[in-house]
């Protein structure tokens, strides 16, 4: 059985929603930040990083939320959940995981570090708003791949739909516009559409849940 | 035939030695920088967000320089480059692919984006500091990450190595110390072994050589 370290508000609920989706039960293993539990040798070996989350599997670790619900559909999609590898369909799949982690989720985390997430003497109080301005620009393309669609991928639900739901959830959550100003409409939409997943709550739900314990 | 739309000391070099890793010819299409030529509404159809690179084949475009890697990859690789999909070691490669765009890669973007690349009022000059240290503090995951092996994802050098390879290549490009003061040796002996491949360099001379037509 798979292993999930997590903390309630971070990337892990991403494997746990990916996890709920695909049926699959799991150990979650709580790693609490506020302790400073990501920043032990133990939890190192499994997150070089020292990030969560961490995917526990039986041939070794995994990080990077992306490759690992990536690596899950591949494993137990059956095809569903993401396209075949080598079709034009999986090109355009790693594309939006690619834009999605390295360009809408980018301005989101850089407001973070300089709010709370950098140590204090790295911080700068103007890069948030040059954040903002950043979410703001790079919106209005995410709108135009979006498009009509349903999901980020068409009209099938993929593990792309998981990252890019739970980085426009975490927008939401740093006050951002999901909109531009009325201009991307269909991005709000679009967010509704895949957090109201049953297994997007089941995950959020079930990570709560172990904080309490 | 596939066309690649690039410029030098861009990330288009990336598609350009994956291509010619693999062996196949393309067709080069120079986009002026300079000129703007990214921001015109013809080349925004094939990129939405103005970036380079973009590569146009029989099926349409694609974008996100990673995501073109593993797709060549996958089509042409034949077992090389790349490993085989639902296989943990292909959820390692991923893994690499997501560290390095979205942590080796960022600081080195932030660097470039305050120095030039973002418009003039959103540059915070002491950015460019925290992006140094930045670089400074993720550069010693990658080295424990790579640890003595020969390539990123161990013996066999895949798309993972054309992309690491050009991030560091960015990186020394940027006056960054790859050694991280020589704590991290083996990061800048790795780099010498990727960038040394003669396809990495056919891949940039062909760039450069489109520069004076």
């Amino acid at each position: 059985m798979y292993t999930l370290y997590g903390y309630p508000k971070t990337r892990s609920v991403r494997i746990a929603w990916a996890l709920e989706e695909l049926g699959l039960p799991y150990n979650y293993h709580l790693i609490d930040l506020k302790m400073g539990q990501h920043l032990t040798d133990e939890y190192r070996a499994i997150s070089p990083a020292a990030k969560i989350p961490a995917l526990v599997t039986e041939e070794g670790a995994l990080t990077e939320s992306a490759a690992i619900v990536t690596f899950l559909a591949e494993r137990h999609g059956m095809q569903e959940f993401i396209p075949e590898p080598g079709s034009f369909e999986r090109a355009k799949y790693e594309e939006m995981m690619l834009f999605l982690t390295s360009e809408l989720e980018q301005p989101i985390w850089n407001l973070a570090k300089h709010t709370f997430a950098l140590p204090s003497e790295q911080r700068i109080d103007r890069m948030r708003e040059v954040a903002v301005w950043e979410f703001q620009r790079v919106l209005p393309v995410f709108s135009a791949m979006l498009a009509d669609n349903e999901f980020v991928c068409g009209n099938m639900f993929t593990m792309a739909d998981v990252i890019a739901g739970h980085i426009l959830a975490w927008a939401k959550g740093s006050k951002l516009d999901l909109t531009a100003n009325g201009k991307c409409e269909n991005v709000a939409v679009y967010a509704q559409r895949v957090l109201g997943r049953e297994a997007y709550e089941r995950a959020w739900r079930n990570e709560v849940s172990h904080m309490s314990k």
